[in-house]
């Protein structure tokens, strides 16, 4: 048999992340037409004709999935490092809602999704889901890019930047679907409602309905914080989940994001609707908003995916790190040192990750006729030598700096760290004019 | 006034960590003879002839003074993600102690240590404080990779396995005081009793008074994880702080590592004392081990300064990493958005460790007449894009990997993420070498 590829990659340790994990050394993968044609061993190809337009070699790297994102808000970065160390209540409002409500417009989004991508790109993410204002914009900046996105159209009941006519959801809704779905597989549009405490039963109901049709994606932040549970049972009657329970909007196409602070019976009920998580603890960490249940929501098979949430309080948007402090807090708080082993987080950064976006039968792990979302991390390095374990380092030791080569539904993004689809001199150059901007108005408040 | 300087740093930002914390922007550092010779702006100087034989720009860099690892055991670097994820009597009973029974000699010392070194100073670390076996090793290993090292020889009342003769406690010490108290300042050499409950109260004394009696430093893993009260009260009739307290064995010049459990007591013992706290924030959350109240001793005014511990329970010495996590961990348990703020964090990765190896008066921050232990770290990059704040990028958003050229004692080791105080090719393969030899041992046990 003849094997005519636009991309093999060959050599190094191939991670598979598939339902039996394989693990293949000396690996083979063969892309053809953005997707995966080929997975093996060099050696099972022996004789055959392989013919390749590009060969990237992988001796002395793994070759992996890229990462997925599973929930963040990209323009942030413009924000990044702006104001730390902060109570909550002061940071929203003296600092991140008024920078929000001075400087976002379409190009800020764009301009700061580009940067962003930039940093995803550099340190192993090929897929995100983002939720901001001008969402079309980030699904644009995605476009450039070349990386793979879940764009999601943002529902509350406050004034937003990005409608300020006050469209209906009915038609903001629908606008977005139809002027992206047709951009699938790279592109995916998905509805967010920013949370319980900011959108009406109304309209959490309305958008659920929207997205149901459009057979979508539907986000909320949940329990973040603490005192969220006062505040909708202050105004409900009930707690938040029980809430959005009997509103009807939880379903495994619903997915929940932080959910710091889910009881034992919150657990049961997303449990048996197959409600999905994104858990970003670096950014509950820094905001001190609470440690996620995570190893219990394993226990009762909840899908739960990384995230990083937006940059300003994170501060970066590195998953290498976010897996490794992952694996580590919930080891901390429950003092057992088993919880969230190395594999486990693992495939949340991918394949479980892929879950909760609804994309694990297209991206999230290296088989036959998926997307080609491949990394190669070069392990030659001395923070990763020596080699006991693939999966320890990558969550233990990798940092995002030791991804060589990226390659995003078949298209290699970048290579030996460089970025092919931009010019992130000139990106990072845009940001900095937008934040000397900001520093500017901060000094004439100060 | 005319400069004749061996190297100029010159451009870019540049934080001292001096008491007044100047942030010195276009800065200028001269460097004669190891030491820090001028500091101040560039512009200070025009006018004047300056002379250097090397002139490093750091346009776009932030120089700041390398950080301070206070805890670490290099050649655990061999056992790098040989075992996670395992209960902790599980991990060191069937895996640690077994791998270094067999494993460990002076040459696995040597090599182990060189590759660690390699990885700090790729990280940004240029003094670190070691204690493991053979530790004569670790200071020819030191000396040949141009580090500033506090090594310490070690006391336990069990066979070790550099002792196998069973030499006693003042030979065993005076013979290691005597070999490294002259290579001062970059080797100094100090006494490390393993823990109270592996050392008698007589060893507990006797290597004290040695160490009282040759002005060096001494130190003690003490309260890694809860259970050692229950023991020592068993075995003394007192908990471990007033155990060693009532020994004598606590004062200025005491640094007690890890300190996860001490009570409200303990501190204010601590802080009486002027008892000093290595704080090893993510090796305690791998192994479940608990979290130390470091907030409550920065109250105090008790010194912290940070630590890796070492590389099988945590399992990198990126000081970056560990900066971004000691911030994060103790605003996630307190639920205190404030606590642990950037700089802060920073001073106990710099100055603050320092002070609890007793070297605040030769490195730690970047001031005339100061040893010359300043790393350049490279700010133009996506994810450290845009920067408002110095502090905040360097704790929540630098990796180890930013780290552009370092400089100890005067000497550059590293320019361009090149090292130039070894092949580090040679010092990953004798690594590999070992590792080889130890994986097939475990081939043969399973």
């Amino acid at each position: 048999m003849e094997y005519n590829w636009d991309i093999a990659i060959r050599g190094g340790t191939l991670l598979t992340l598939s339902e039996r994990m394989e693990i293949v050394e000396d690996g083979l993968i063969g892309i053809k037409d953005g997707l995966i044609d080929f997975v093996g061993r060099r050696g099972d190809l022996t004789g055959n004709d392989i013919q390749a337009q590009e060969i990237l070699d992988a001796t002395g790297c793994i070759a992996m999935p890229g990462l997925i994102n599973t929930h963040t808000h990209l323009p942030m970065v413009c924000f990044r490092g702006m104001a730390d160390d902060l109570p909550l209540m002061d940071w929203l409002n003296h600092h991140i809602f008024p920078a929000e409500g001075r400087f976002v417009n379409r190009q800020m989004v764009y301009d700061g999704a580009m940067l962003a991508m930039a940093e995803m790109i550099l340190s192993g993410t090929t897929t995100f889901c983002d939720g901001y204002f001008f969402e079309d914009s980030i699904a644009e900046a995605a476009v450039a890019s070349g990386m793979r996105a879940v764009v999601s159209q943002g529902f509350a009941d406050f004034p937003l930047p990005d409608n300020p006519a006050g469209e209906s959801i009915k038609t903001l809704a629908e606008r977005f679907f139809r002027r992206w779905h047709s951009r699938m597989p790279m592109i995916i549009p998905a509805f967010f409602c920013h949370a319980p405490y900011t959108c009406s039963p109304e309209t959490l109901v309305n958008v659920k309905k929207i997205a149901r049709e459009a057979g979508i994606l539907y986000l909320t932040h949940l329990l973040e914080t603490k005192d969220e549970t006062a505040m909708i049972e202050e105004r409900y009657g009930k707690e938040p989940v029980p809430h959005l329970h009997d509103l009807g909007v939880l379903d495994e196409r619903t997915v929940c994001v932080h959910c710091n602070w889910l009881s034992a019976e919150d657990l049961r009920i997303f449990a048996d609707l197959g409600v999905k998580v994104s858990h970003n603890p670096q950014s509950s960490m820094k905001l001190a908003a609470g440690v996620a249940p995570i190893p219990d929501m394993l226990e009762l098979g909840i899908v739960v995916g990384l995230g990083t949430d937006g940059c300003a309080s994170n501060n970066d948007l590195d998953l290498f790190k976010e897996m490794d402090t992952a694996a580590k807090i919930h080891k901390a708080v429950s003092l057992n040192p088993t919880v969230m082993d190395a594999q486990t987080v693992l495939r949340m950064a991918t394949i479980e990750g892929a879950r909760v976006l609804g994309l694990e039968k297209s991206t999230g792990s290296i088989e036959v006729g998926k997307q080609a979302d491949i990394i190669v991390v070069d392990m030659k390095k001395p923070h990763l030598t020596p080699l006991y374990n693939c999966y320890s380092h990558l969550v233990y030791a990798v940092s995002g700096a030791d991804v060589k080569t990226s390659i995003i539904g078949g298209k290699i993004v970048m290579r030996d760290r460089k970025l092919l689809t931009m010019d992130v001199d000139v990106v990072m150059d845009k940001v900095c004019r937008i934040a000397g901007e900001i520093k500017e108005a901060k000094r004439d408040i100060d």
